[in-house]
C-alpha cells in the first residue's frame, strides 16, 4: 500500500463518480437546482407585471434574468455526466410547480418577499448538501446559487411599506411563515421519492455522511438564516 | 477656414450632441429600444407559459433573457447623457403595450412567429435609423439588437408544424401580416408624436438626412426583409 492516499479533488470526485448512486444522486440534485432556477425565472417575470413602477419591474425582471443565467452551466454539467438535462429536472417538476401554486404572491409585496424569502431557503438548503460532494459539483451548485445582487433592493422596499401601513408588517409576516412552511413539505417529498439524493446525505464509503442529529443542526441553521432574513425585511418569523 | 473639418467619430458626436434636438432624438430612441427590451422580455416570458415541452420553455426563455440582458448598457448611455432612464423609457410605453396587447398571440406558434418575425421587425427598424447616428450611439444599438441566437429554434418547430398540419401555415401567415401591421401602425403613431426624433431622420447641419424618397426606400427595405423572415418559415407574407 502506497503511504496515504491523495485526497486532492479530482481523485475524490473520480472515486465519487465511480458509484452510481452518487453520480444519480449529483444528477438528481444539478437537476432539481435547474428547474428551480427556471420556474424561478417564470415566477419573477409574472411577479414583474405587478411591480408599481418601471424601475421597480426592472429590478425584478433583472433578478429573473440572473436566476435564468445559471441554467446552461447547469444543463452543460448534466450533460457532461451523461444525463439528459430534461430528463434530470422531470422528477422535481412536480413538487417544485406545486411549491409555487401553493405560494403565488397576491401582491407586489409578497411576490417581493418570495423573491427574497424564498430564494434564500433555495440556497442555504443546496449550499448546506453542496458542502457533502465533490469539489467541482460543490464549485458548480455554489455559483449558481450566487446572489442575483438585488437583496438590498427587497429590503429598502418592504421595509418602506411597512413603515407607511403598520398593519402589512402582520399579514407579510404570515406569509413568510407560510413560504417556510409549503417549502418543507415539497423538500421532505422529494427526499421521500429520490432515494440517491437521500442516500446521498447518509454518505458512503468514501464520503462522509450525516447522521440524523446532523440533518437536524443542518434545519436548525437553516432556520435560523430565515429568521435572520425575516428581521431583516422587519418581520417576526 | 481649416483646409477640411476632421470627420472623426468622437468630434462628429461631439458636435452632433451640442444640437439639442439631437440629444433628445437620441434619448428617446434609446428610451424606445430599452423599454421595446423590457417589454419584449416580458412577452417572451409570458409565451414561455405556452411550451409544449421544458426544452421549448428554455428555449424561448433564453430568448428573453437574452432581450433584458441588453437594459443595463442602454440605461447607463441614457444615464451618461444626463437622461433619466426611466423618463426616457415613458413616451413608449402605451405604443409599445398597444402593440402587444393587439398582439397576443392565441398560441404557441403565434408566440414563435411573434418573437421572430417582431424582433426582426424592430431590429431592421431600429438599425435602419442608427446609420444616421453618432458612431458611439450606432454602435451601442447595434450591439443591442444583436441576435438572440435563437431564430434557427423557430424556423424548425414552425417549419415541423406546418409540416404536420398544412391548415396552420395559412393561419401563421395571416398572423404574420397582422404584426407588420400593427407595427407600422403603432410606430407612425410615435413618429407623429415625438418631434426630434421625426426631426433626426430629416437631418441636420452637420448630419445627413433622408428626403421621402429615402424614407419610401427605408421602407422598402425593411418590408423585403419581412417577406424574408417569413419565407424562411415556409410562409406567405
Amino acid at each position: 500500500m502506497p503511504s496515504s492516499p491523495p485526497d486532492d479533488s479530482s481523485t475524490l470526485a473520480g472515486v465519487a463518480f465511480q458509484d452510481p448512486e452518487y453520480r444519480e444522486a449529483v444528477v438528481d440534485l444539478l437537476g432539481a437546482i435547474a428547474y428551480g432556477e427556471i420556474s424561478a425565472f417564470e415566477r419573477l417575470a409574472e411577479d414583474a407585471k405587478l411591480a408599481p413602477t418601471l424601475e421597480d419591474k426592472v429590478a425584478i425582471a433583472s433578478m429573473a434574468a440572473a436566476e435564468f443565467a445559471h441554467v446552461a452551466r447547469l444543463n452543460t454539467r448534466l450533460a457532461e455526466l451523461g444525463a439528459d438535462p430534461f430528463e434530470a429536472m422531470a422528477p422535481f417538476v412536480a413538487a417544485i410547480d406545486r411549491f409555487h401554486e401553493h405560494t403565488a404572491p397576491a401582491d407586489w409585496y409578497e411576490g417581493l418577499i418570495k423573491a427574497y424569502v424564498g430564494d434564500g431557503l433555495a440556497n442555504d438548503f443546496y449550499r448546506e448538501i453542496a458542502a457533502y460532494l465533490d469539489t467541482d459539483t460543490r464549485d458548480l451548485i455554489v455559483a449558481s446559487l450566487e446572489d442575483s445582487g438585488h437583496a438590498a433592493f427587497v429590503v429598502d422596499r418592504v421595509r418602506a411599506a411597512i413603515a407607511a401601513d403598520h398593519r402589512l408588517g402582520g399579514r407579510l409576516a404570515l406569509w413568510g411563515r407560510r413560504l417556510m412552511g409549503e417549502a418543507l413539505t415539497q423538500a421532505q417529498r422529494v427526499a421521500a421519492d429520490r432515494d440517491a439524493l437521500s442516500a446521498l446525505l447518509a454518505g458512503g464509503v468514501d464520503r462522509p455522511g450525516l447522521d440524523l442529529a446532523a440533518i437536524g443542526r443542518m434545519f436548525t441553521r437553516i432556520t435560523e438564516r430565515h429568521a435572520e432574513r425575516m428581521a431583516e425585511l422587519g418581520l417576526a418569523s
